[in-house]
């Protein structure tokens, strides 16, 4: 990614839109690493081509996938994203993962992962975003997928490392939010945070073969008890079983999904769910530019420091030294 | 509250310090009431006020208490106060309830609570601060806390309603967060939403008396299987049960919260967690006041409500749109 005068963004971003539509992978790939920049002549391009690509958006079905680590998730993805492609569909997978700078690699972004998906003409397969905080990564991630949708594929997985931090980011960008688990007992024993299987629309048990057949069939009638009860809107949240392995079960789960795109298409919670999401991604943007900007601000960067030890040890109040910064960084907006 | 000068303010404050730290009810009353002003003028008066006592603030007790509505928290915080007050305490009971504005009139701030309690020289009882959002209530009733404080009350309870909303607002601004229970089944067909039992130091089964004994024994045992592995720390969370309508096993409550004092005091543990409350406030106070200036500001809300609209109606992208608005509000700084 060259420098670009501000003139150049628009031509630039018209180009690589024309390039992405077409099909072109290498548009493809060079337009996400355009939206991951944060420098600010990118960030202006990258406004610009999602911009002209918008138009072309939306009509993915958007999955997001979580499971703790050992569940399966890239067998299961892999499994599955064969099976849709195999149906007509292309199939977009990417990863949400705040930790994969931390940790100088990430587990998502493992190269040895679904390889024979990712041979795959009609398969695209993205790592997580190097972004410091969740908020950074998922904002790129919903971005990614609109590129994605735009090149055409109607099938959009989102990918979560399932450890508690980033499902919810996750179950705030897509339309189907499903939860992968292990035949095993109940979700405080596989590590499942509380809170994480309530937001799922989906719930399926994978590894459902050879020994652990019966376990899952035990685990399958424990959680449809205990989701009895659990519903967002009009769905009923199902409880399937799968062996994405022995490549059982895969079918019905897309299948299932295919109903709740039928019944949410028709009851308008689609909509209803996108819309909010859009709102809640421009506050969320908002809300983490304003800090970025205020942080970064010499007049505050000037104090913040010693303001921050002077709260923590119980000199300052923090309102107090909240409004002496915020001073220096609103008086200069003239009147905000 | 007259309107006042910014060369009064100093003033106004340093008086105001005065007559709170001599103990003069009405001079705290007036002081919280300052505090919860949105007027600017009267913020700064606050900001001073607060920096005059911030020297006498810190040396209480600072309780956070929660339960479903039927729990028995006014019955509860009723003999509790009076059970320390016995004992040559101080009590101040504020309120948590960021529905009050809404339903015009708080149940917490009802007059007919908490009568016995409301007589004591030594008890002073203030409603939830009328305030939009939570987060706006959050930050006034840490502020009247340091105010009480100087004013030499030495025991703080934060209530709240026990919906599910202020739990973490309160927990996060007390030195021990407890959780009054009914004596019934599980925390679910109790109404309580996941996440709260974790948050608690101290739960506590009231209503142990007359025909739900037993099952408050159970309910003890039930608990205390539950939560035998939740520690904060050094501390593992005890699970009491109590009568606050016939005022018994008060005490064996204040003793535990005496016990977690010493310990938390002793290993550090209390005065991390004011450390890292205080931190955690000056941030919240710094994102909503810049959220709210954002909002405020003309440029900004000239095209907020057309650019929302067309973020949710999916024509405009929700961070091209935050790009707009963001770029307004900060071309004004002059280099942001």
């Amino acid at each position: 990614m060259t420098d670009t005068a501000p003139q150049d963004a628009a031509r630039l971003a018209t180009q690589l839109a024309g390039a992405v539509r077409s099909g072109d992978r290498r548009a493809l790939a060079r337009a996400i690493t355009l939206i991951e920049s944060t420098r600010a002549d990118h960030r202006a391009t990258a406004d610009a081509l999602l911009a002209a690509l918008l138009p072309y958006t939306g009509n993915s079905v958007r999955l997001g996938i979580s499971g703790v680590p050992g569940v399966g998730k890239s067998t299961f993805i892999e499994a599955f994203g064969l099976h849709v492609i195999g149906l007509g569909h292309k199939v977009a997978v990417l990863a949400v993962d705040p930790s994969s700078q931390r940790t100088g690699g990430s587990i998502l972004g493992d190269k040895t992962r679904m390889v024979d998906l990712s041979r795959e003409a009609n398969a695209f397969i993205r790592p997580s975003p190097a972004g410091a905080t969740l908020g950074g990564v998922a904002r790129r991630t919903r971005e990614a997928m609109l590129v994605c949708e735009a090149a055409g594929f109607d099938v959009i997985v989102v990918e979560t490392v399932g450890v508690g931090q980033s499902e919810t980011a996750v179950a705030d960008m897509v339309d189907l939010f499903m939860l992968l688990l292990l035949p095993a007992g109940g979700d405080e024993l596989q590590g499942i945070k509380k809170g994480i299987v309530e937001l799922a629309d989906l719930v399926v048990v994978n590894k459902a073969d050879g020994d652990l057949a019966a376990t899952a069939r035990h685990t399958v009638a424990d959680y449809r008890h205990a989701l009895a009860l659990l519903r967002h809107g009009d769905w009923r949240v199902p409880v399937l079983s799968c062996s994405a392995f022995r490549k059982i079960g895969i079918d019905t789960v897309w299948d299932t999904i295919g109903e709740h795109k039928a019944l949410t298409e028709a009851n308008g919670a689609r909509a209803t769910r996108r819309a909010e999401q859009a709102r809640a991604w421009l506050w969320s943007e908002i809300r983490e530019t304003l800090i970025d900007r205020f942080r970064a601000h010499p007049a505050v960067r000037a104090d913040l420091a010693r303001l921050e030890a002077e709260v923590t040890a119980g000199t300052t109040i923090p309102a107090a030294a909240a409004h002496t910064l915020l001073g220096r960084f609103l008086d200069q907006t003239g009147g905000a």
